[in-house]
């Protein structure tokens, strides 16, 4: 589910750390490990030799052409036969595995209509037609038409608006063109903001019906060559996908905040908050052609153009457009095949891995890309099994279902065992779609320098450099790129000028979600991505074998690399001496995030008073065209200043606190002892509960199921993270009272935060 | 020849500035007026007032229509007759008329073709056909086929390259891509810079002919809806052009720095450096897909992409093209309309108002519509010289032939005359296209303070306020967008806070080229602008009477205003006490260029120093698909530290100067003194001579031509304006022995304008 679209890198290093990577490590200087004493750390380089010489491309090669043979979304056959051959596999290969079953609601179409019907006709096609060479193509048996899950059943008639990319700007801009749609049916192009916030927005605004659709500036001809030339989106394909109110809570509509077992309490579909209340489809750039030409109303501004060979007008009408949906509301079952190694010392800590298997056609790149890395760990875990280690905490692998319509297997099952969860997990690692070129990672900061320091040693397949390198490189040419936004500069010069690397803060769109927002579980997701013509198949047909073979990791080296940066991150959590976390790299972004909330609070109080003093003075209306409608924008009420004097206190005190906590972590390790010291077990179990401190069980205003005072998809992002989202969402909603009391609110779980990493620090001192 | 694509306007204003100018003057405050006392302030507003009285939009509407109704590009029939008509008119308003006549070197063509010739095979048809609704397209006689003047004979045939706009920097782009055009044929889109760039560039990289085309994403379909359903450019349009080396000279290629008149000395055609050496044709964005879509290669980034619906990709080939451009290259004769009005007390003052009449085909926006509201302004002149009044100093109007080809007529009239201009010109009042909404300025700095009181005393027809209030609002407006480049900021806030408002700088594009840049003249150039879809039929055949009618100033209001403007300024500067000249605007802007300069230097360092670092630490390769081609840029020697004291301290004594004379000033028109009082003579002749300072007669290294050392057309921008050019285009090519050395030539032009100020200040100082 992840989104396929290549994302800035995000991470960088100093170069003279970079010259210390690529030289090789002086002769009798000991191993250096976050977290482990130097013998261990030896001890750690030597199985991770082993582990790597289990891994084979051509496994993964098959394991994705079997997989992805036939439709496997949620309630097919194929979908039961590849958690059933998963099942097999893990137990042959030494694991303690089974399928924990749910059953969710997840509607499938039986009749899509799409129609204009003024001023001409036409009726859209709504169907991916077959493509020389791409084999599975033209095995449309069980496929499901091309829709959006979770959109509400309906049959509607109404004048067309074009609304752009349908987020809440662009309907502050359409107020602006003197534009309306209510009563009316919208359609949108693909990108700026989630899918599902595409159609919600609609709803929230009046309209009657919404339409999705690739436009291929961003997703076709104008981003690259179309499949089967190139790997980009040919004009009859559509990007299915979830629609369901994520923001909300994510999994099962009918139960939120319960395991959808099969006795669980279940809400009425009517009662449901996260199913929408218009009717909603994907369609593709040809079918929208006739559609956009058909409108009328002013020219839209040319950042709403896209690349169809036409004049893009706002409407409404006089095209005329019939949408309906009907669906079949019924449950259906999921299969999350979980498998578990039990650790050999401290079997009560849990180190969980994950990766879908689900996908919405045949999903060579997503999931099952991902998926057979997942695998591949597992094979190579089960020979080490084989041949006489253990791991000294407890292994919990996952092959998700039904994480298409929004994460609905991995939710339900973080739900169900939230209880344990909360005691035993250490952390969650995420992988989904692969491809190739740089190592993407987005997580808990308190992850950073793990997987930074798991990066190093990790080889690029194409360069020979370690993929650590790679990224450097990428944001030190990306960062000094004209254009870069402020991020990309500001990583870049932090990096060039000798700081430590920053990794992207998670949002939601992959199965880390519920683990980090609703538990509190360190997690972290990865990927190799930039090098791709990836955008351009994803949620459609042609994401198929073929297609990934010739556009994805043609060789499957790069599946190679991720089970490497995978397997090494669940190996060393799982043989630590004490837990590889490091809480001034948590601090230190906790503290940038302050800066940016205060910058936002600053920057809206100046331009909201700057436009009120333009609107008063008229000056929007003298500079517009009075023969056009261009109103101005909307008053606002001024912005006051917020008191954010709390947060400040405890972003200095973590900042002080983490910096001990880390000093005296790294004195420890520099000394063996038995792993049954008691003071290490008391340690380790104060690092496992750190990010749970960060957890508020009456969660965010609004969206109450997620709980992390630090990172947060946003309300009106979806996928997209909100960093200190009690504070930020407060401000971009101008509820100033909220932004006050989500300071003292986060200032109270980075206190508790800062205690335990006081606590952790004095128990690491030396004993006197 | 203007370009009619809109531009930001230029000029703003403080509120509280604002607020006074709509405000109605106290009742007994004596009249306010630049170099005026209050007695004359009151009768020069008299006298606007009945100048007003005489403007009719009836009267331009029917002008235009009768000199667009044939095509009138140099040599034809209906350009002698349109000259033969204003003669007479001239003559019955009561001026002194002529036509003066220069033969000059005018190629047209004789035989065109480009066609595609492999993969596949494809005819250009190089034509623009008729259209309904528009009358003169169906009227072909006489009409040139679209072509680019002054480009090369030539017949060749080889692969394709799309070099996206042509321009410098694009070709360092396709060097780390590892394309090569050495023996190519280019394709370049319009745009990024001035058209006769393209083949020059083109050539300079080894190319041996070029094709430009419109897109239609900057001027089609995707600006907005094309003719005639909207103002925009259909499919089978061409923008024509001139593609002299203008940044060289201007002018006659034959006859460079002398008139071309009867016995002028000229050159041969293969030693006038200004033709060009490859072949070019300008084409439609219909002839163009074709050889677009026939190109192999790697697909180009996502800023060279244009809206034509495919896949954009650079060749070479497999795309082969045949280009053919065969020229009748003798002299023809240009027409300027010449008319004068003697000063009754100051006639060797003169006061030079100007616009061109020759057209590329029809040319009802370019040049008509400011070639009426010129022909009203003497009109109504006439009349008020009827009534009995005289412009105290001469008033010189021209209407210029031969700008289309490089201003050709105007140029060579300034060449012929430029002793006496050199004595006795005040200033150079020009339009060229006029159109709806806002006045926009441009010209020397001087005349700030002046474009601003007319504009605040013009009247916007379409909201009533002034045009000065209007283009306040567009400016506060537009630099506090999102997205807003950082001079429309700077220009915002500057107002916003109480700042006095910056018109721009003048580059080159029309007639008051070799007025500013060759004698030093000071000028300025204004037109209406920015509510209008212009774009669109730039330079075609569609430039039509009709088309204007509809889409440029429908009433020929605007027209009426730009009048009402530069008859004020005319105006003014014929019957100031002093001469309405303000040294503080200048040295203030003087001020902000050096801190420009400097800047630039300062970032170039920097960027230098980062992108060698980039380079010697392979992180460019690194950051790169190794699949692909995509190099690292060239290495660039460091930058060193320039010594721009000289210029620093040459810049604080003019701001000082200055201000000193500008008080001075100000205090000596509170006084009443007869025109004959030799202090003021003197004043007058020490201001006109003011701008004539910063001419240097070696002028600038590499377009020797071009003689202040403040404002410049570039020799990379063509059209575009440098401003202190000798230092800052020596930054850009990296020529520090240059930048110093003209930091010392500016430094002594600034120091010699600053001594004549002290001279102005201490003349008007009162007797003590």
């Amino acid at each position: 589910m992840r989104r396929l679209l290549p994302r800035r890198i995000s991470c960088v290093l100093v170069v003279s750390l970079l010259a210390a990577l690529r030289a090789p490590a002086a002769e009798n200087a000991p191993a250096k490990m976050l977290g482990f004493t130097s013998r261990h750390a030896e001890e750690q380089l030597a199985l991770e030799k082993k582990f790597d010489a289990q891994l084979s491309a051509a496994d993964q090669k098959a394991w994705v052409e079997q997989m992805a043979s036939a439709p496997n979304h949620v309630g097919t056959a194929h979908n039961r036969a590849n958690a059933d051959f998963m099942l097999a596999q893990f137990r042959a290969w030494g694991w303690d595995a089974r399928i924990e079953f749910f059953d969710v609601l997840y509607p499938t179409p039986t009749k899509l209509t799409v129609e204009l019907i003024a001023p001409t006709k036409y009726t859209a096609n709504l169907q991916e037609p077959a493509i020389p060479g791409d084999r599975t193509s033209t095995q449309i048996k069980d496929e499901l038409p091309p829709y959006h899950v979770f959109g509400a059943d309906g049959d509607v008639t109404a004048d067309l608006v074009y609304v752009n990319q349908g987020m809440p700007d662009d309907y502050k801009e359409l107020a602006r063109f003197g534009v309306d749609v209510r009563g009316k049916i919208v359609i949108a192009r693909y990108g700026g903001g989630w899918r599902g916030l595409k159609p919600r927005t609609a709803y929230e605004h009046g309209a009657i019906g919404c339409l999705v659709y690739s436009d291929p500036r961003d997703d076709g001809y104008g981003a690259g060559d179309v499949y089967p030339k190139g790997g980009f989106r040919p004009a009859e394909s559509v990007q299915r996908g979830s629609v369901m109110n994520l923001p909300l809570y994510p999994g099962d509509p009918l139960t939120p905040g319960v395991g959808a077992t099969a006795d669980a309490k279940r809400l009425p579909i009517s009662e449901a908050k996260t199913v929408l209340k218009i009717p909603v489809l994907p369609i593709s750039y040809a079918d929208a052609l006739p559609l956009l030409t058909a409108l009328g109303g002013q020219v839209v501004p040319p950042a709403w153009r896209g690349a169809l060979p036409i004049t893009y007008h706002f409407g409404p009408g006089p095209a005329k457009v019939h949408l309906a949906v009907k669906s079949e509301w019924s449950l259906k079952q999921t299969h999350n095949v979980i498998a578990v190694l039990k650790g050999s010392e401290r079997p009560d800590e849990w180190i969980l891995r994950g990766n879908h298997h689900d996908a919405w056609v045949f999903g060579a790149w997503d999931p099952l890309s991902g998926n057979a890395a997942m695998m591949a760990e597992m094979k190579a875990i089960g020979a080490l099994v084989k041949a006489g280690w253990r791991p000294k905490r407890t292994l919990v692998y996952a092959s998700w279902d039904a994480e298409e319509p929004a994460m609905l297997g991995s939710t339900e099952w973080v739900e169900t065992h939230a209880a344990e969860l909360r005691e035993k997990a250490v952390l969650y690692v995420n992988t989904d779609t692969n491809g190739r070129g740089f190592l993407e990672a987005e997580g808990s900061h308190v992850l950073q320098s793990l997987v930074n320091e798991v990066a190093a040693d990790v080889k690029d397949p194409e360069t020979g450099e370690s993929a650590y390198t790679r990224r450097v490189a990428k944001m030190m040419v990306a960062g000094n790129q004209k254009g870069a936004d402020e991020e990309a500069r500001r990583w870049a010069k932090l990096v060039g000028g000798g700081g430590r690397p920053p990794i992207g803060a998670l949002g939601s769109g992959s199965d880390y979600t519920a683990f980090l927002d609703f538990i509190g579980v360190p997690s972290v997701n990865l990927s190799f991505a930039g090098e791709n013509d990836t955008a351009g198949i994803y949620h459609s047909a042609y994401d198929s074998f073929d297609h990934y073979s010739r556009f994805g990791d043609p060789g499957f080296v790069y599946g190679v690399s991720l089970a490497q940066a995978c397997g090494r991150l669940v190996l060393r959590a799982a043989d630590a001496d004490v837990l590889p976390f490091s809480p001034s790299d948590f601090a230190d972004t906790v503290a940038q995030y302050f800066d940016e909330v205060q910058k936002l609070a600053d920057g809206l109080r100046e331009s909201t008073s700057l436009q009120n003093r333009l609107i008063d003075e008229k000056m929007y209306t003298l500079a517009a065209d009075p023969t056009k409608t261009y109103l101005p924008p909307e008053r606002e009420a001024a912005v006051p200043v917020l008191n954010f004097a709390p947060l400040a206190n405890a972003v200095l005190r973590l900042k002080q606190s983490a910096k001990a906590a880390d000093e005296a972590l790294a004195r420890l390790t520099k000394t063996e002892a038995s792993s049954g010291d008691p003071k290490r077990v008391e340690l380790n179990t104060l690092l496992r509960g750190l990010e749970r401190e960060l957890i508020r069980p009456e969660g965010l205003p609004g969206h109450e199921w997620y709980k992390h005072m630090i990172y947060a998809p946003g309300l009106q992002t979806g996928y997209g993270v909100k960093t200190l989202p009690g504070v930020r969402e407060a401000i971009e909603d101008r509820r100033w009272p909220d932004a006050e009391k989500f300071a003292v609110v986060i200032a109270e779980r980075l206190d508790a935060y800062s205690t335990k990493l006081d606590r952790i620090a004095a128990l690491a001192q030396p004993a006197p």
